[in-house]
């Protein structure tokens, strides 16, 4: 038994783990209530203010000290530990990619709850609550500090702000000793490694004019089109794992007109940054080919289609090492409930830490779940499955932070 | 000399048409004055009923028989000829292009008028009824019966409804041998070709998900960009005047998610009913192969694209020629005035007519005008010109409707 399974399999026979468990059995539909709640309340890119002050006031009732709100909107508590303040963090994002105004009611049929952010990643904000009230009654002590975080802005143009935020001017930051953002139901698929991203708004200009009168000019959306399907034919390979979207787009003022302007959001992404570096490049170039061939098509005598390229997303990649003990313990508790742990890559709030060498992973909340950033969103909180997958994540986090025997 | 040009000076000449100019000469204040009411009663598309009351009211008080209000809100009012009945329709639109909360308050600067929709059609409104109060003291006496008409829905999503209606289902539509829309200011520019459109909105639908992770989905994005260009390559002859255009667009819900949805709004516009159903077809053909190459393109394992295609226009084409009496007494009548008159194509409420064949045209209410459909609306009343305009549409509307001497 390697030395991780072994911390791991001492902590689970442990008495006050086992009394952790018990406690996260007997409050199972609170924590479910809790989902709900959080859920309901709107938390919009940009917008998290209303669940994080709900959050704020939820960390400060589960008894945590130095509860506070950061200068960009981080809510965050410490549950002190017997050593000198050396911290885990133990975070989830409050924000969802929902957009204002979006219907964000739980249906709950059977065990499953259907919500935009139900399970990406309120989940994970009431899951770490119920670990707090499971610690707390079963008295277990670590060494480290752990520090509750709900961090704002993990999701599309939010960019990591908050973890960012926290790792450059957060007043813990010197102090951590390791990072674990719960994000999203499932506990097998460990993230280790930090998928970097680049994210443009593209913008594309014309003369504009009557549909009618001014027909015959260039109409930057066919260069739009253009370069769209450019991107869309660009080389993605499996591994390393690379992607690109063309994912939020508009423009134009009125039906009888030619369009002055359109925009798209462009994402994209790669586990390797040689391979990320390679799409930019390739991306950048499609989008001059798509503007010059609307040029060509039609008429620049009220002038040409011009793009303006702004970058709105920068994620830097990072990697835990799969051999360093964090990821290890992480491994031996996901195995020790019965599931096959993967090791993966994605972007997620460990991205920071990860890219300034903190050990860090994306654990998962328990439970099943499924089209995360749809409106069909979904997450199973049948009470077998949920309680393992949290038994995994909780015993991950203890033997992370030292579980005080 | 033609017999139109010749019809029109003995018009020109008669001492009763040489008093109803006096008339309008005398009352120009009053039309002015008209013209500022109407404006600053608000008209938007779709809302139509305050301004319709109180032109309903004016049309009362000018002694017409058979005031009444129809089923979809125009207001009108007879003004008996010497004949069996026979119509002609001497219409303005009440509606503006303008939104509800628009700021509608007419500014005058010397002779003048700023404010959205004075000119487009606010001023006709007045002009008509300022016709009207000539051809009354003057003692003009027409062979046909003058139906004058102020209907709604000529702008935009409107869609010619008021028109439409009149013609459909109007009790009037029986006896109309002509039609006349007084629409915006310039006289010269006489309307003979009614240039049809078909306008849609096209959304394109997909299962979504994360950017990342759901990589390798449908993207409904790419659907429409195909649909766009398949639109920007179709046929488009200068004669008959054919044009389309991808016009306002929009749709995904964030940069790290593939759109569920996306739309475009395409404008299709010919001279050509022929034409225009041409292009009409092709479109749709276009739209289903750029859904069915996407979803051959990429994985539908979470679902398909779908597209949904809403009308949200259809214009009649149809024409007047040229040759026709009521065009060439109306270039006459222009001519008269020391203008020179162009017949052009465009879209107004004389293309229902058109459609149907009945001999129909717009024409002018009189006086300079710019920027119609923008804030900065204006018109000029100066007097001389705003008389010479008038007057070449008095002149026409009489020659057709038969100026008894």
């Amino acid at each position: 038994m390697s030395s991780a399974a072994d911390t791991i399999a001492r902590i689970r026979a442990h008495l006050r783990f086992r009394a952790a468990l018990a406690v996260l059995d007997r409050e199972h539909e609170r924590t479910v209530e809790d989902i709900i709640r959080l859920t309901e309340i709107p938390a919009p890119p940009f917008k998290e203010a209303a669940r994080a002050s709900a959050y704020l006031e939820m960390l400060r009732a589960h008894g945590l000290e130095e509860v506070e709100q950061d200068a960009v909107g981080n809510v965050m508590g410490r549950r002190r530990g017997s050593g000198n303040g050396q911290t885990v963090v133990v975070a989830a994002h409050l924000d969802t990619v929902f957009p204002e105004g979006t219907d964000v009611r739980v249906r709950r049929e059977g065990t499953k709850l259907f919500a935009p952010g139900v399970g990406d990643d309120t989940r994970s904000l009431a899951v770490n609550l119920a670990f707090l009230r499971a610690l707390d009654e079963a008295g277990i002590v670590t060494r480290c500090d752990l520090l509750f975080l709900g961090d704002v802005g993990e999701e599309g143009l939010g960019d990591l702000r908050g973890v960012r935020h926290f790792f450059r001017e957060g007043r813990h930051r010197d102090r951590v000793a390791a990072f674990f953002t719960v994000d999203s139901p499932e506990v097998d698929r460990i993230v280790t490694g930090g998928v970097g991203s680049k994210r443009f708004r593209v913008t594309f200009c014309g003369p504009g004019g009557h549909s009618f009168g001014a027909f015959g000019l260039v109409n930057p959306a066919y260069a739009m089109a253009r370069a769209s399907l450019a991107l869309a034919g660009l080389a993605a390979p499996d591994a390393p794992k690379t992607t690109h979207c063309v994912s939020v787009l508009g423009g134009g003022t009125s039906v009888n007109a030619i369009p002055n302007a359109v925009w798209m959001e462009v994402d994209l992404r790669s586990e390797s940054a040689a391979e990320l570096a390679r799409l930019e490049r390739e991306f950048l170039a499609g989008v001059e080919a798509a503007v010059a061939a609307e040029n060509a098509a039609r008429s620049t005598r009220e002038g040409a289609v011009t793009v303006e390229i702004a970058p709105i997303g920068d994620r830097p990649a990072g990697a835990t090492p799969e051999s360093a003990p964090i990821a290890q313990f992480a491994a031996a508790a996901v195995a020790a409930e019965g599931y096959t742990p993967v090791f993966e890559s994605s972007s997620t709030d460990a991205n920071i830490p990860m890219s300034l060498g903190i050990p860090a992973l994306r654990i998962g909340s328990g439970g099943r779940g499924g089209r995360a950033h749809s409106l069909e969103e979904w997450i199973d909180v049948e009470k077998g499955e949920s309680l393992r997958g949290m038994a995994a994540s909780l015993a991950t986090i203890l033997a992370v932070a030292g579980f005080e025997e």
